[in-house]
């Protein structure tokens, strides 16, 4: 009689933890998005009920509505519902509303956190998103503002911070973050890279400036991050780079014994 | 002839990746540190080489050193090294540093990402740190600056940049932070949590305004959070709530809608 709330992490289905792995294989019921992916699933027991909730891009807002509804009635019926999510549930997953929703109902709800791709995908990329000496801090936002406006973000106070910047789902929005942040007094010339499938076999890593960041061609689910350490690949012999194309030697030099910068 | 950093998560043993346990339980070497767990530990390998580097509070801070050439070394004897560290390994976690070491040396270096107190903390307290109509971002910082001071971060616009706040081993300087936060105009009533131990037997949350931080008793190490997410427990039923004691009626019905607020 639980509803619990589980991440699944970046992507590659080993990177979950051992306790969603667990729930998922002994769940009557599984309610899962569209940014999970098969190797995740069929960790599932053969016989739970699997329910496809994931919102395609662009589709109206309100079906979080529906999803409540059938979480609360799945968690009434049932000994052990999973409701599966990319990423981590509270980083902007809804995780919050719908947890929100069941206690609400009197349905009981746990929360199982996951690798969240604003970590993950920047380290699989060799970014260490904070770097002593670099980044103390980071900086977690989406693209995507809340409709009512009451709680939009300073781009101003982000841009000035001293915080790496990780900016996700933000593909359309690139050009005109890029701008903001240039506009707020960050140098344009600020590293920046763009990783796209993180963790999976496809993974795409793009390193560029700020000012370029606009002229990417980004499709989401995708991880943006801006400072300093964007331009760090931390898994690379010093050795080998030095060979290889598009090293900014003035950028290696520029944090002197703290690796390369590429 | 691997060294792999990998991220043992928030403290709960089965919080680790699948891929974490895995080459925990193969390592033939296990560096690991302070905050990584009994029940953790007692997933390696009977044969492995286990070796603590964790510093104590006040340390001084150039064992890193040692580290290093102790991780250069094992990694070059065996086939694979395991850098076992509390929560995610580019989270403050001097991963970033210890990999260009790595590399550096020739030793080849993978990451695993694990789950961040910065974020489990908080949601094993009820508390989702992003939250439509609520946060539309989080700032995850720590409270010790930069000795250098070149990246110190800039408390004025972390203040105003609408992101919830996070901050990690923040004990001793807490007070401090408070005032800083308040002259940067945040409202002294904003909503404040203090979670330690997170995920373990013995789980401590607190909440308070931020004007009463400072006068917390707080032993790292803890995670802070400041914002109106903080005054959240998503998994309360309204209902209970409204018997227990210290409601703030006031707070609930200022987002309508969107659960109860501590």
């Amino acid at each position: 009689m639980t509803v619990h709330l589980v991440g699944a992490g970046p992507g590659s289905a080993d990177l979950m933890t051992l306790r969603a792995a667990r729930l998922l294989g002994q769940a009557d019921v599984v309610v899962y998005d569209r940014l999970v992916g098969d190797d995740v699933l069929s960790m599932a027991a053969p016989w739970a009920e699997l329910i496809d909730v994931g919102k395609q891009p662009g589709a109206p807002v309100n079906a979080q509505g529906v999803i409540h509804d059938l979480l609360v009635d799945r968690g009434r019926r049932f000994g052990c519902v999973v409701r599966l999510k990319g990423g981590d549930p509270f980083v902007f997953g809804r995780g919050g509303e719908e947890a929100i929703a069941l206690a609400a109902a009197g349905v009981s709800v746990e929360e199982v956190p996951g690798i969240t791709s604003a970590i993950a995908a920047p380290a699989a990329a060799g970014i260490p998103i904070t770097m002593r000496g670099v980044a103390s801090g980071v900086s977690v936002v989406t693209a995507h503002q809340d409709a009512d406006g009451s709680r939009q973000l300073d781009w101003d106070a982000l841009a000035c911070s001293g915080t790496t910047l990780v900016i996700l789902m933000g593909a359309s929005r690139a050009p005109i973050i890029a701008d903001r942040l240039i506009a707020a007094g960050m140098p344009s010339q600020t590293p920046a890279a763009v990783i796209q499938s993180a963790t999976n076999d496809d993974q795409n890593v793009r390193r560029c400036q700020l000012a370029d960041l606009g002229s990417l061609d980004i499709v989401n689910p995708a991880t943006i991050v801006v400072g300093d350490v964007a331009a760090l690949d931390v898994f690379m012999n010093p050795a080998d780079l030095i060979h290889a194309a598009g090293l900014n030697e003035a950028a290696a030099r520029a944090v002197p014994n703290r690796g390369v910068f590429r």
